[in-house]
C-alpha cells in the first residue's frame, strides 16, 4: 500500500493553512499545547503564525515497566505551578488524528483545568473509524488535510532526509504525496 | 550584515551529525530535554536518531506581568511526578548557543535533580563573548556548527517558507548559507 511522504516544507505550509483557519474562525488562543513528541514540530511552526507560547505534554503508550499499554499515560504534563489554564483558550496540537484516543484523552485531561475553550488542530486526519471521540466541549476541530488510512512518513522521522525528499517528490508526481 | 538562512533539511542533517557525535563520544542519553520553543524541532529530530523520549522545558525572558527581564523564568519545567532525573544521563538540547545564559540556567537547574551526567547539544554555537558559562559538571558540549555572530533565520520562523528556501539557496551559493 502506498505511503504518504510529506516534506518539511509541506508541513510548514499545512501549519500556515491551519493558522489561517484558526484566525478566520475567530478563535484566538492564549496558549498552544503540543502533544509530544509528534506535536512538537507543528506546534512550533504554528507559534510563528499565531505568536503564542507553547506548553508541551508527553503521552506514552507504555507503562512504568516499559510494557505496551492500551491506555495513554502521562509522561509529562502541565506543571502544577503553571496550571493557569482556567479561563484560557487552548489550541491543542498533534501531528495526526489516527485512532483519536490520544486527542480524546488530552482534551478530557485539559478540560479538568476549566479552560474557556479548547480547539483541536492536527496536520492530518485519517479517514477511518475512530476509537476515541472529540468531547462535545470542543467546538473547533481543524485538520490541515484529510487523508486516507495509510502509513504517513513525516520528515522528522527520516533517517535519510534526501531520500525522503526524493520519495515525496516521486509520490507527489504520482498524485499521492500531498494527500489531496 | 549578512544573515544565515538554514533550511529544514540543513537542520535535519546537522541534527543527524550531532547524534552521530553523541554516540561516538560514548554518551548514551536516557532522556532528551528540549528547551522550548527553539529546542523543540532539533530535539524531535535527535529523537529519531537516538530513540530516546523528550521532556520539554520552557524558559521565558519576561516576568509574570509581561515585562522584559534579564533573568530567565521557568514557564514550564519537569513535572514533580516525573522528577526521575536522579542518576539519569540527560542530553539538553537547544537550537542556538548565543549568550549562553539560557543553557547555563537550564544546566544549573537540572543539576539540582542529581543526574548521572548532562551533555549539551546545540545546532549552532555563535562565536562571540558569552555572558553565561557551561558549568564544569558538563563534560560533553556538542555544537553542530560554529557560526559567526550574525542573525540566524531558522526555517520554522519563516512566514514564507518558499522565500526562505530561496534565500538559503542564494546564501549557500554565496558561501554563507551553511555556516561553514
Amino acid at each position: 500500500m502506498e505511503k504518504y511522504y510529506f516534506t518539511y516544507e509541506d508541513i510548514h505550509r499545512t501549519a500556515r493553512d491551519i493558522a489561517e483557519r484558526v484566525v478566520s474562525s475567530g478563535f484566538e488562543p492564549d496558549v498552544i499545547v503540543a502533544i509530544g513528541s509528534g506535536g512538537f514540530i507543528p506546534a512550533r511552526i504554528l507559534r510563528t503564525f499565531l505568536g503564542k507560547p507553547i506548553l508541551a505534554v508527553g503521552i506514552a503508550y507504555y507503562d512504568a515497566d516499559d510494557k505496551p499499554s492500551e491506555l495513554p499515560r502521562k509522561v509529562q504534563w502541565v506543571e502544577e505551578a503553571e496550571k493557569k489554564l482556567a479561563g484560557k483558550r487552548i489550541l491543542l496540537v498533534d501531528e495526526v488524528d489516527d485512532s483519536r484516543t490520544t486527542l480524546e484523552y488530552c482534551v478530557r485531561e485539559l478540560l479538568r483545568h476549566r479552560p474557556a475553550e479548547i480547539a483541536v488542530a492536527v496536520l492530518h486526519d485519517k479517514r477511518k473509524e475512530k476509537r476515541g471521540a472529540i468531547p462535545p466541549e470542543v467546538k473547533r476541530y481543524i485538520a490541515g488535510r484529510t487523508i486516507e488510512d495509510r502509513w504517513v512518513c513525516y520528515p522528522w522521522d527520516a533517517l535519510d532526509i534526501d531520500g525522503h525528499v526524493a520519495a515525496a517528490a516521486a509520490s507527489s508526481d504520482a498524485g499521492g504525496g500531498e494527500g489531496r
